[in-house]
């Protein structure tokens, strides 16, 4: 054990029993919540209707949550601190809530639960009941930025709360099952990331309780040696706590803390104040105590605290077994209840000695309810990066390289506000948004060589090769009151699916909550699309993630595929002024047609999906023979060729060409906000005449959003089907059978009655396969036919 | 740089020059793939039409898998060692194919690429082009079992491929890019799950080339003794091999390489021989060389060699720029390819002086082809496993707890062949496979505690908070020729969404090669699903897997739901004996109802779908009025529990109870090998009737499958729609519409002419589903009709 060499002081017994007191309160919260639908001060002995039928929720972890829950109340209180606190085992919700109930954060937003006997009933029938409270820490609990269910993703969310809040301080507690996660153990290394200038510092707290659900943990069991190796090897310089007495935990942990804010603020001091530039050893507490402390030590005959069977539930049969419901009873009296709360159940003075006041208690800081924080982007004007489109499919860009121009107008913008980032595994110059270096550089707080280019302290783009650390900080940032935008490769974004999961899982709980304020989306902007792994092929081919988004809460999630730059900046600029989403736009990178003006572009995209008149040969008279569909860059490509084909070789033909972005407006009406009325859908793509629908992704998505239409009997749709490997660009949709003269095919093949001529021109395009499939082989590169092509109106 | 004390001498001058000869032939054969379509050995000037017209790959981090590959060469053959190399910077597939061809392995393989000029000119011609082979490792290289693609998963692979594989050394190149990964991040702790007795040895190389694509690494800017700490922290005693001096770096690297042997050799022989039970501190090597090592220093006035401009293709225009195709040609000219290969392109024996010969060659093992050493496993058989069903619904059990008991047999039978593993992240307790203790303990090479229960240094059960481990030790596993089963928390199962991906485009690339070998099936049973989340609520609520999985290559793909204990028995037994698939088994572990014996479920799993017949009334003489449907252990409840309901009360109906366990069958024949012809679907599903159907999962998922059947017009799916939270098992179905009540509402709703009593049931239905929310806001528990329901036939 380490402890700060000029520190011998420490609180006076006085403030100890103070801690003491408020800690042996939450911890009767806590085994309360778990057990008791009645009787809450225990004011006659435990019967078996007291208990609740079924008993849920997280024992072990809560003891240490309290623990440090009660003394960082004391720092707060007593060096004003502005103080966040994550709680990586947040499976002690029963903990947190009751260090909330304590404080009167909970009573504020929940007023039905008052601080006293009656309110006490309540929090604990609530918990982990129907219609009451999660198990877990969920957004339900004020204070909270992070779901406690899926572990690994506290630290991330922690360093998130970090940036540009430089005077916040953001406590972490991270769990030792925790730690063996792949996102947490890459997470230790945000410290590389985090300027002790404009960011605020991250306290981790490392807690080893020594037990998961059914095993010891790989960190609690390393040599201390090795442990400590590891820590300093992270960057960090460790303070120790560990014992299983609580006066002599109390006294250390308070030393330590107050050690590692002492240093916190000498860094800061020497940051800020006199300019040192090398990336300092920021301190971490590493807190040793038993797992289910103060609980049970045996139960039928075997060891439960400090072992992984105070996991959950520690006592399992308290309801019918009376041995067990004497055992609860002792065990919350052990807490000596008469000496926390008064005979009304309202905690005494002494418990609360050292709870903050209004919005410095943890459970009250405005930075864990972001919404209150967050402030409309300054968002520059499109017109001024929007390509000029004379006549459409006559030029090219690449999409993302005029969304870069735009986004480092709003780079410069959030200049002073410091409350927009740009977020990337090692993509930004990749996806060609390298634009925004003129505006600001990528966070760097390493050693810097002079063939470096665009590393800074304070650079506002983040980029490490760990999409799970890009996501978890974006997602710490956002729920603190700021913005911004997370590109990556199309198909690694499936690397965070359980991430977002998550995080729309919290939007849609809180959406529920009319206490929590809205948030700024979470957008990605997905490039380097399946269809342009030119580089890298099969491996890098999955555009599956828009399927896993829209199988989340419809209410949180939209997704874009704009075909053409000025509707990528359409679409960007839609979803940086929005809040409590997931947006995702899919957006190549490579040289694409511009189809539409940026006022078209702004119409189209508002509109989600309509006719392009000026493609399709409808004289207004009749509905068209078929319908040419397309969402997402290459199939509008794909689509207009074939409309041109088709308008040369078969000028009979009616043809209507309807371009989407945003897919969910297949969706019947009521399964999502942005779904379309049948009348509409119908009006679109007619009742009955054939659909040919090219899309970008999986085509049974397609079908699956448009199972209900009318004429979904119709509607056949080309798309992704895992056919790919390290090829051209054309070779790779026709190994899909998503090129051109396939759609063609596909119209001749469903139009009837077309005639001679619709025969030869379907031999024609049968021929042209052919001829790509010798090309290409000879060649290494498209048909010069495809290459060479453009829209011809 | 530490290095062994005992040894001062390492390599002669000449020793050096024959591994300087192979890297350099290595590294021209590695710059002649990315660059030339003719001319290979330079017989002439560099000619535009040399030059591939498209330039694809990576060179920058070649030089150093030459370098690695090279020197494995000499102490594999210096000491006949057994040995696989796994290359976690796989984009520099150039290099691996480059030693594979100077090795002979690549043409024992592709014959019509011999080890001549002809060959040469082949090699050259095929990488990154259409028709030819990737631009990445993957499974068209011999020798390797890890694409090269998405990063992250090298050092688990390695340690997967170890296990149980006494007498191998897998030496792992770790990139500084992955290393910054989460799941790299957590797999250093892999060895502290490696037994020294029953494990080969897994040599990781940290390979410190310091770039990513646009950016400087975390782990190369580290301060030394930060990083040394680290590798310290990570259990491991690290040798540093840095420099950019060709012969210097070979001397140290070959001393490195025999310092580390000789100290894995004397872990190996003090633990197998001496007993020594303390976790050895693991050699490790630090490779420190630059980026794009020996290629252009600048160009265009830019620094490329040792910056992150070296990642790709150094030089971009060498098709028209003479500047640059001059370039090149010096480039390749400073290998001196004369003094490499012969007139004829072999290449001569001075390179190939410490290349092994036969299997021994890195392109040859048959542990990267593991199907040459995958034995079918000794199921044991399900009869004295199964649980009685004398008749459908009068009892309960709890699968996973059933399938436990076969698997401990399985566990004992495999103990000497040791050839069988179950990972779980902390699980298989909580999933009730606790049985399996009985046969093996829980892998643990830390200390134990006396408290502590079935860890053992030498178990097969691998428990690790980390899905990410989990997933790729079983991949390097079976990839090598054994054979697993993951048990992982249904919703958690996202987390390796990613992964899976990986493995499953690897399993269909695979399949089109004739010399790669079947491996065994990656098996995946998720439990703790998501309509039992009693302990954790909404943020353990995702059955999204299943699509995930449904959407790649359907010839690798299978999906089971069994509905009862001996279901889930057959579908195990299946997916253990299959190859080359990814199966997911989905199945509760809480009490579920028996409704089939061991023969009738073996005989409904065979055929994936089938009618329940004494679940239903149809007389046989007609098609029945309406069909319900079920797919998986939850819906099958509520099916017979609706079935039941209807049945009593409206006799008169005439019903069909079909239940699916196999959900690909719902698709067409031609879309996947288990869809079934549309004859046997109006069979079953009748053409006209309305269909009920009540899925497990999301309930789009049936629409996306079955949108082409006849009858999909009258098909009406329930599932889980995103309404969860911490509740009971009832509530929870009734929330996501799902439950009995509202399944018998439906099917009265699509029956036309049912009359008046189907009136009154339905108010019955309505008025029972409001009972249940009274009741459930008081109690905390189900109504008693539910939870005491059974079936009544």
């Amino acid at each position: 054990m380490s402890q700060a060499p000029d520190r011998t002081g420490g609180p006076s017994a006085e403030e100890i029993a103070a801690l003491d007191a408020h800690w042996r309160a939450a911890n009767y919260l806590a085994v309360g919540q778990i057990y008791l639908m009645d009787n809450p001060l225990l004011t006659r002995p435990l019967a078996p209707e007291d208990i609740k039928p079924r008993l849920l929720g997280h024992w072990g972890t809560s003891p240490g949550l309290n623990l440090v829950y009660t003394h960082l109340n004391r720092v707060i209180k007593d060096r004003d601190l502005t103080a966040l606190a994550v709680w990586g085992p947040g499976h002690g919700g029963p903990a947190v809530v009751a260090n909330s109930w304590l404080e009167g954060s909970w009573s504020d937003v929940y007023r039905d639960v008052p601080r006293d006997a009656e309110g006490m009933a309540r929090l604990f029938k609530q918990f982990s009941f129907p219609g009451g409270v999660p198990s877990h820490v969920a957004p339900d609990v004020p204070g909270s930025i992070h779901e406690g269910g899926e572990l690994g993703y506290a630290l991330t969310h922690a360093y998130g709360a970090a940036f540009d809040h430089p005077g916040l301080l953001v406590a972490c507690v991270i769990g030792d099952g925790e730690a063996e996660t792949g996102p947490l153990a890459a997470s230790w290394h945000s410290n590389k990331f985090l300027d002790p200038v404009h960011d605020g510092a991250v306290l981790p707290i490392l807690h080893l309780n020594g037990y998961k659900i059914a095993n010891p943990t790989v960190l609690a069991r390393l040599p201390e040696d090795e442990l400590d190796a590891l820590l300093r090897g992270y960057g960090h310089d460790p303070l120790y706590v560990e014992g299983d007495d609580p006066e002599t935990v109390h006294r250390a942990l308070a030393l330590a803390l107050d050690t590692a804010l002492d240093r916190i603020a000498v860094i800061q001091e020497r940051a800020r104040v006199q300019g040192a530039v090398e990336r300092p050893s920021w301190p971490m507490i590493v807190l040793r105590t038993p797992k289910g402390w103060t609980g049970p030590r045996e139960v039928d005959g075997l060891p439960v605290e400090n072992t992984w069977r105070a996991h959950q539930v520690p006592l399992p049969g308290v309801r019918e077994n009376d041995d067990h419901r004497r055992q609860l009873e002792e065990w919350m009296r052990s807490y000596r209840p008469g000496e926390l709360f008064d005979e009304e159940g309202r905690p005494r003075p002494e418990v609360l000695r050292y709870v903050p006041e209004g919005d410095a208690r943890l459970g009250a800081t405005p930075y864990a309810n972001g919404g209150r924080l967050t402030r409309d982007l300054p968002l520059p004007g499109l017109a001024g990066h929007a390509v000029e489109v004379p006549a459409p499919g006559q030029s090219t860009s690449e999409p993302t390289q005029v969304l870069g121009g735009w986004l480092e107008e709003l780079m410069a913008a959030t200049a002073a506000r410091r409350d927009f980032r740009l977020v990337g595994p090692d993509e930004t110059a990749s996806n060609r948004l390298d634009a925004v270096y003129g505006a600001t550089g990528k966070t760097w707080e390493e050693k810097t060589y002079p063939t470096d280019e665009h590393l800074s302290r304070d650079g506002r783009v983040m980029e490490v090769l760990a999409e799970h650390l890009c996501q978890g900080w974006l997602e710490g940032y956002l729920l603190t009151g700021r913005h911004g935008l997370f590109s990556c490769y199309e198909a690694f974004a499936h690397i965070v699916d359980s991430m977002v999961n998550q995080h729309i899982k919290w939007l849609r709980a809180s959406r529920r909550l009319d206490w929590r304020r809205p948030i700024a989306s979470l957008n990605y902007l997905l490039t380097s699309h399946v269809w342009r792994q030119d580089h890298n092929g099969f491996s890098h081919q999955d555009p599956g993630f828009v399927d896993h988004i829209l199988n989340k809460s419809p209410e949180a999630v939209r997704v874009y595929l704009p075909p053409d730059a000025n509707t990528l900046l359409a679409a960007a600029e839609h979803v940086l002024a929005s809040r409590d989403y997931v947006n995702v736009i899919v957006s190549g990178k490579q040289p694409t047609f511009d189809w539409l003006t940026l006022e078209q572009a702004r119409a189209h995209c508002a509109r989600g999906a309509g006719t392009w008149a000026w493609a399709g040969t409808e004289d207004g008279t009749r509905e068209p023979d078929a319908v040419l569909a397309c969402a997402g860059d290459v199939p509008t490509q794909e689509v207009l060729a074939a409309a041109s084909l088709l308008r040369r070789h078969l000028p009979e033909l009616s043809l209507r060409v309807v371009n989407v972005v945003d897919v969910a407006r297949l969706l019947p009406q009521g399964e999502h906000p942005h779904g379309m009325p049948d009348a509409e859908y119908d009006a679109l793509f007619t009742r009955d005449k054939p659909v040919i629908f090219a899309y970008h992704g999986y085509p049974w998505l397609i079908h699956r959003l448009a199972y209900r239409r009318h004429g979904h009997g119709h509607l056949h749709v080309r798309g992704y089907k895992e056919e790919g490997t390290t090829t051209t660009p054309f070779d790779m949709v026709v190994r899909n059978d998503l090129d051109r003269y396939r759609l063609v095919m596909d119209v001749i093949d469903r139009v009837p009655g077309l005639g001679v001529r619709a025969v030869g021109l379907r031999q024609a395009m049968a021929d042209a396969r052919f001829r790509h499939h010798r090309w290409i082989r000879e060649h290494g590169s498209d048909l010069p036919e495809v290459a060479e092509w453009r829209w011809e109106g």
